[in-house]
């Protein structure tokens, strides 16, 4: 069918009857049907029609992908030219457990890697501050320079993007940076996101991850940005993550909302720095959930592309098109699967690995069926690779950019989670923008709201999750793994080598270092993260850094609200 | 947005000038690309937009559901108002077993059942007279009306939806209404489908199930269509099974047009036999494989109600617009399923399942994962309910009737597929119909060169099929279940049942309707279905049923073509 010249009238003849004899005979099919609305609020409608999107406002509302408003993606050649990378989160107990598997899952198709340390790293504190039972559960214990030199160990640096779940103040990408250096690995070759930086999403919605005081940690964050734009120009130093706000409860609309508003607070702090947008928007990245909530996932990132392209080019006035691109990583929801018949898992990662490739992902990390139960065990690692896989190469998923695009139903969708997303954006910004809202606590409120409402939506049957409120079966755990706790010896021997490598290191470069780090948090016109990775060359390990920092800067105490 | 008023220019303003833009920007970021297309053959562009489909044929081409030509469903208010049915198709060793699993399925929301027989049954066979390896491996020994009674013990038939995989010549569909008619409920309340009734399927693709010569097949079909619609006017008689030519390697506009073909013959069959397209047309119903190649099986089914639709309206002239509804069933493709890493299956199933619930089917199985091992095991067959479970009721893909419609890509693959599944149906035409076509091997070889050119895609590997050519692991074979066979003293009971049933007869009525049965098998004029009906409630088994009609009508011999 190829287009006709002639003068189209609008809305087409007959179609407002035809309408009205659908209604009626769905009325009678359907006689005083509930609403229905999506997770973010939206009615949702039976059907949808050229009364809903009559494509006459494609020009400017979609356009071609790489062409503003990036409503259909993001590159020209999108998924076809440009695979999403599978990125999958991985962490285990010690820096050669995660090396091993590191390397397999390479071996496996995975094109990038990342790092998620244990939660006593995420806690700033290293291997010899915590009891020994809280340590390697899910995460790798890497604490020193030669912990990450393990880490990486036969990992070529300037070929792999790494991203580090690492929060301020980046210990983790000053270790890697120290290896880099030993290796004689230029910084400016390395590839990769720090994927914790976004300190607002901690304050309001992550605290294990929040280490410093808001002021702090905003400075921390400054530094950083500065630093790697000048010494490591192809690092992501900013990750804006909505996966805290949509986990936290946020609804997708208002996770994207939230999001970026976030983003905007920290360009806005960034051009009080005396940066231009030009600078440094084409350098931030972003992090999202991805719920089951099909069509409205998909919505959300298309609605997302398109908002991000007006703040970037009319809000702050960027002239590179490289900054109007909302580029994103984005994980399948984990808030989804359940620890009943858990192997529903995998079909529930797979719908929403479609809607993220629908919604024109960069980069995507699936959740392993058993993550809720533990670290994933290896087999579902590579099963929720293999997912990936299947949906590319069996399902041929990326065949056709946007494909979904024109879609009466996704196209109308896509406009009202804009609507929404921007209402969000409008009440931050009238709360004197993310930083003033989170500290006055009107986000956290917010996402309190939302998730009490879903929840009554969960408790009253409305919604329901297989296996936990409906289609309740009595099982067998044959298929349930228990938390497998690393084995107590291999932790003492992480001690034991801190305990070494502290005892080897040049106390005196050490004791430069820190004083110099010291000094640093002090005074604003010095990069406190330059003086993190020279504190982190010099052999100060991560738990010292953070005890000197929340020393300096003071002690992160979330806003909790009642 | 709302549709405007004014008159709107074709193309857009601006379009031609912006495609052209993003198309040098594509071919400077993939230069060089090998085309793509799909199994149908047709090529599949990176992109598609609205000079693919522009939206003016919307009235003529889609319409609203439940308004010709159906493309957007078939009722109203489609899985809305009507969620497709859950049939799972389950078979187990015994009668007992069966009933077990059956009433524990019902319990978990499945809301029709349906019947897998023996491999014996399906060759005609009782269980006496095959090797005792042979028996209760992958269905349920089902031989006489003592069987069938023990099968559906509990089981109200006038309120559940039964399917039976039952080819010519219907000896479970005889059973069961011997059972009906000894519990007093009226064969008018039955419902459900013959759905291995199309025996040209059988001659074509599935040479178990082939029992009868074709002109003898034909006979006990036109029998079995004259007979239910007399006297169970809700039962579905004819099920055309694309199933089997697309598993036999046509591909999906292949196996749509082979379909339509084999109804068109069907119809003309009973059009010969005195009857008018409005009597029997509506009770026509389809089953379909859904196999991984995602857009294409959507375009595929819109497709194929659109072309339904103009067989029974305008070739065959049926009034009624109930008759130009296609309704199917569908099933996940078993064939897209690996033995190896076989947890994959269950991501495959989803998106199997997520094509055809955007299709539009009316009734589904999803494969279990282990299904290409043995029969599935209770926990896989359970977390192939859920899997439809989660996709109706936590990804909400029920809430909006043919979600994709107006999609630029669906809208024109839909178009081009109408296209290929019509040459295939002229090139059936010319070849004197599908009866024809398959007595003289038109039809096998078209499967066969399609099957090849598929085995060549993947042993060039142009098609991953992820664990077999392409992301190999060594695997432990802990998952892996070993074929089941049930205890050699459970089938001898089964055999000792069948031995105690012969004995305990009335021999007197087993003759007198053998005799019966013979006679209708050599008199035109005569119902020989109902012959069989009558030979089922006086104590005749299968076997013997079978036995006779190959006798009268001939022994079934597939054409092999070289």
């Amino acid at each position: 069918m190829t287009a006709k010249r002639e003068p189209v009238q609008l809305p087409l003849p007959g179609l407002d009857r035809a309408r009205a004899e659908w209604r009626q005979a769905y009325e009678s099919q359907v006689p005083g049907e509930d609403a229905r609305s999506n997770r973010s609020g939206i009615p949702i409608k039976p059907i949808y029609g050229p009364d809903d999107w009559d494509g006459t406002a494609y020009m400017d509302g979609l356009g071609y992908p790489g062409q503003a408003p990036f409503t259909r993606g993001i590159h020209p050649s999108m998924h076809r030219g440009r695979p999403w990378s599978q990125r999958q989160l991985i962490g285990l107990a010690t820096p050669e457990d995660y090396n091993t598997r590191m390397r397999g899952l390479l071996d496996a198709g995975v094109t990038a890697l990342s790092l998620i340390p244990c939660n006593s790293v995420y806690r700033g504190f290293d291997v010899d501050e915590v009891d020994i039972e809280l340590l390697g559960t899910c995460g790798t214990t890497v604490n020193t320079v030669e912990d990450m030199e393990i880490c990486l160990d036969q990992i070529p640096l300037d070929q792999v993007s790494v991203a580090l779940n690492d929060p301020s103040p980046f210990t983790l990408l000053a270790l890697m940076m120290a290896v880099a250096k030993r290796r004689g690995t230029p910084w400016k070759s390395l590839t990769g996101t720090s994927n914790q930086s976004d300190y607002l999403s901690h304050f309001i919605a992550n605290h294990m991850f929040f280490r410093l005081a808001l002021p702090g940690a905003k400075r921390v964050l400054m530094d950083h940005i500065m630093f790697m734009n000048r010494e490591a120009p192809r690092w992501n130093p900013i990750s804006v993550v909505g996966q805290h706000m949509q986990q936290g409860g946020a609804t997708p609309a208002e996770a994207m909302g939230l999001t970026l508003s976030t983003a905007i607070q920290y360009a806005n702090d960034l051009v009080e720095r005396g940066l231009s947008p030009d600078d440094f928007l084409h350098r931030f990245s972003f992090f999202f959930d991805i719920s089951i909530s099909f069509f409205e996932e998909i919505a959300k990132f298309r609605a997302g592309r398109r908002v991000w392209t007006s703040i970037a080019r009319d809000r702050f006035g960027a002239k590179d098109p490289k900054t109007w691109r909302f580029r994103f990583h984005a994980q399948t929801s984990g808030v989804d699967l359940t620890r009943q018949q858990p192997l529903n898992n995998i079909a529930r990662t797979a719908v929403q690995a479609i809607a993220g490739i629908f919604g024109g992902l960069q980069s995507m990390h699936t959740d392993a069926w058993d993550e809720v139960l533990s670290t994933p065990s290896d087999e579902a690692a590579r099963i929720a690779v293999a997912t990936q896989n299947i949906l590319r190469e069996e399902a041929h998923l990326d065949d056709v950019i946007d494909p979904l695009g024109g879609s009466y139903y996704v196209e109308r969708l896509t406009d009202q989670m804009e609507e929404e997303i921007r209402a969000v954006i409008d009440k931050i910004d009238a709360a004197g923008g993310m930083y003033a809202a989170a500290e006055a606590g009107v986000v956290q409120s917010m996402l309190g709201d939302s998730a009490m409402a879903f929840q009554d939506r969960v408790d009253s049957g409305e919604q329901t999750i297989v296996g936990v409120n409906k289609y309740v079966v009595a099982e067998d755990a044959s298929h349930r793994p228990t938390l497998e706790r690393p084995p107590e010896d291999v932790m003492n021997a992480q001690i034991a080598r801190l305990g070494r490598f502290k005892a080897e290191r040049s106390s005196d470069a050490v004791s430069k270092a820190s004083d110099a780090l010291v000094r640093a948090a002090n005074h604003a016109e010095e990069n406190v993260f330059g003086a993190i990775v020279d504190a982190a060359d010099a052999g100060v390990t991560h738990g010292e850094i953070c005890t000197i920092l929340r020393r300096e800067l003071g002690f992160g105490q979330p806003l909790v609200v009642a």
